[in-house]
């Protein structure tokens, strides 16, 4: 047997106690697996009071993360702080300027600044891995950067925020208002400090940016994404949708396009029956689509203690049996500058509008869809509530743009009771 | 960039000609992916003068695959000839003890030999990789050895043979027998030379046993699994098995228990709404239950010459980044014996009987059941044909041994026209 893997771990919320129990309780295994002796020289966290169910006695308590990764004894530094700027930058970046090994579950830091931290890492020969920032358990870093490394990468869906599905899944099965159901969340736990991260879609779409790196070579580019919470779906549309053969899901997609490099982060309709469309609560999907493979789809639970621990242990696995990647896949200097382009790949949309009751109110409005090229596949009118006439349009294959062209003159037609609800259908 | 990766390929079937293709197409992206230059240094194949569609004249021709093992200019043997025993096994061996690294596809031959060919491996430093004898794309042996290191495996279940997926999904959507599927596959082309490596299962729960042993660490047992093929189900059993809810699958299981490793490979019922009940033709799917990650679903596409050789690609990838493991994710020598036991866990089965249409039979068929603590959910007698009866039951979970009895006991009663069949039903 070799020397042992030194970690310093820092941040002992949820991830990095988990972390510590697989460590503790599966010792043997984990020697057996990697050939190597894993130990924990030190760990930090804000409050070392804090009673966290695992028994931290055996080892040195530091002062800060700085001072963890300052450590001789620590080989890798684990970061499992949270938060793009700060503490958990500095100390990550110390450890990488020190040529030691990193394993992060921070998505935010990764996407903010994940390309200068690959640049530096790898000028210093140190790993920084993150399988645990992305679809919590869900082995989908090391799927795409090294399973499917011989595939030139077209498209790569999911759903990888479980509080977002959550809430949309349990809105259809309770019936229940978003409103009501973002309040039942919040009690039990499930949402962020700023819950703006989880339901605007931000928290999702930093992990969108960093799996859209790896599968097209180009440097991290969370800005790019097109970005749309779920806090504007309402009980009716889910409602709506499920009687048109569709689920509402807050749905990453990321594609290469002719015009560039196409990242969206937003509610879509996908069809109920498919993979997609029925994952409930927590779970994550992710679908990879490849030249050579075809359709790849991994599917698990995309966060908890258990599942995203279970990511950094991978990390620590490959560490420890001396497996070693660039950060992105390929040397960060070789990653190209991502064009962003706002969503030009066709699509067919779901539109939801309420008119007035008034004879001619309906051709008034498919008058100017017809006039902005936006075809209509199928149409619904519902029985007439108030003096209102609620109707919904599944539009053929269109250009977004002429779609929001349409909206725009709508109020022209002085039908409009309110705001049209337009929302991408995702054909999976 | 450092000295280019050097590789032998033997065998220029669906697959080799996939491998050269991406090698041939694919230059410079795997080369910002690895950060080495891949090389064919030469090929042999059974026939030299066969048009394959790939353009070989860049690459020497070896008479046989020794000669190509034994040259200077090979550090890598891509083994995708096929065949447990023969010159396949001879040429992968040599290459191994001559410290060569090793890519096979060759699932027979690693079923039958991987134990001491993995020792022989470990013994002279080689790698020997597999990626793509499982599950053809799916990275399922890169995700159980690598991204879930940090887990206890409870249970593997999966769909790992296109084929009899094919003709089981062909034969529900078409209501033809299972023999007229058969030679519909076999006019396609579906079929392996021998059929009954795919529809007797044994493909398929040669792939399991592999699992098993990463997901176990036990040596690699294939004698050791329960093995049951598709040929006796017919176009009845499943349009009554999905009148009850149910779709049949060949699904292998593989469990550890307190007796001992359960390894099944047989058609089972699984509920029609599961992800893998939903499985539709030559698509694959593998469940992976860790204690940390909980269930992890992977599907994609189990053969064809895009997703087999990406696998191949993607060992190819870990080898050019000098990432290396042990075959059966821990050395062969710590791998310990499967004690096999023989299905023990409780399940619920499906049992399908022809009574003769006589007052009291279904009496004496159900006091033979709770003779035997056979405890019945459910129970559906059809409309009579002829004279017969037929009679679905869907039990409670028993004990297989238990069933088994029952069933010998039945022949006593004279109300059975034909020989009772049961399936397990395994709930996803």
């Amino acid at each position: 047997m070799t020397k042992p893997l030194r970690l310093g771990i820092a941040g002992l919320g949820t991830v990095g106690v988990g972390v510590i129990k697989i460590i503790q309780e599966k010792k043997s295994l984990l020697e057996a697996r990697t050939g190597k002796q894993i130990i924990i020289s030190a760990v930090t966290a804000k409050n070392k009071d804090k009673e966290r169910g695992v028994d931290l006695t055996p080892y040195p308590w530091e002062q800060d993360p700085i001072s963890l990764v300052k450590r001789d004894d620590v080989d890798v530094f684990i970061e499992l702080i949270g938060g793009h700027e700060g503490v958990a930058k500095e100390a990550l970046e110390l450890a990488i300027k020190n040529g030691k090994d990193v394993i992060t579950a921070n998505k935010a830091l990764l996407a903010h600044h994940g390309q200068s931290l690959a640049l530096i890492a790898e000028e210093s020969g140190s790993a920084l891995r993150f399988e645990a920032a992305v679809a919590g358990g869900i082995p989908v870093i090391k799927s795409l950067t090294e399973g499917l490394a011989g595939n030139s990468i077209s498209k790569i869906m999911g759903v990888m925020n479980g509080t977002c599905n959550y809430i949309l899944t349990r809105m259809e099965s309770s019936g229940l208002s978003y409103e009501e159901v973002f309040s039942e969340a919040d009690d039990l736990g499930y949402l962020e400090a700023d819950p703006n991260l989880d339901i605007g879609g931000i928290d999702a779409a930093h992990k969108l940016s960093l799996l859209s790196s790896i599968a097209f070579g180009t440097e991290v580019n969370f800005n790019g994404v097109e970005l749309d919470g779920i806090d504007k779906i309402t009980i009716n549309d889910i409602h709506q949708a499920a009687d048109m053969g569709y689920r509402i899901k807050l749905l990453g997609v990321s594609q290469m396009t002719s015009n560039g490099l196409e990242q969206r982060m937003a509610p879509c309709l996908v069809p109920a029956s498919s993979p997609l469309g029925q994952l409930e609560g927590g779970t994550n999907m992710i679908v990879i689509e490849g030249d050579q493979v075809g359709q790849i789809v991994l599917r698990g639970a995309g966060a908890g203690e258990g599942p995203t621990a279970s990511a950094v242990i991978a990390d620590l696995a490959d560490l420890a049996r001396g497996n070693r990647l660039t950060t992105f896949g390929q040397p960060a200097k070789t990653l190209t500058k991502a064009i962003s382009s706002k969503s030009q790949t066709l699509a067919p949309y779901y539109l939801r509008m309420l008119l007035h009751d008034e004879p001619g109110a309906l051709a008034k409005i498919t008058k100017i869809l017809s006039e902005f090229n936006v075809s209509i596949d199928r149409m619904r009118q519902y029985g007439h509530e108030d003096e209102n006439a609620p109707v919904l349009i599944v539009t053929h294959e269109i250009r977004h743009e002429d779609l929001m062209k349409a909206i725009q003159k709508m109020p022209n037609t002085e039908v409009l009771k309110a705001q049209p609800v337009a929302i991408r259908i995702e054909v999976v």
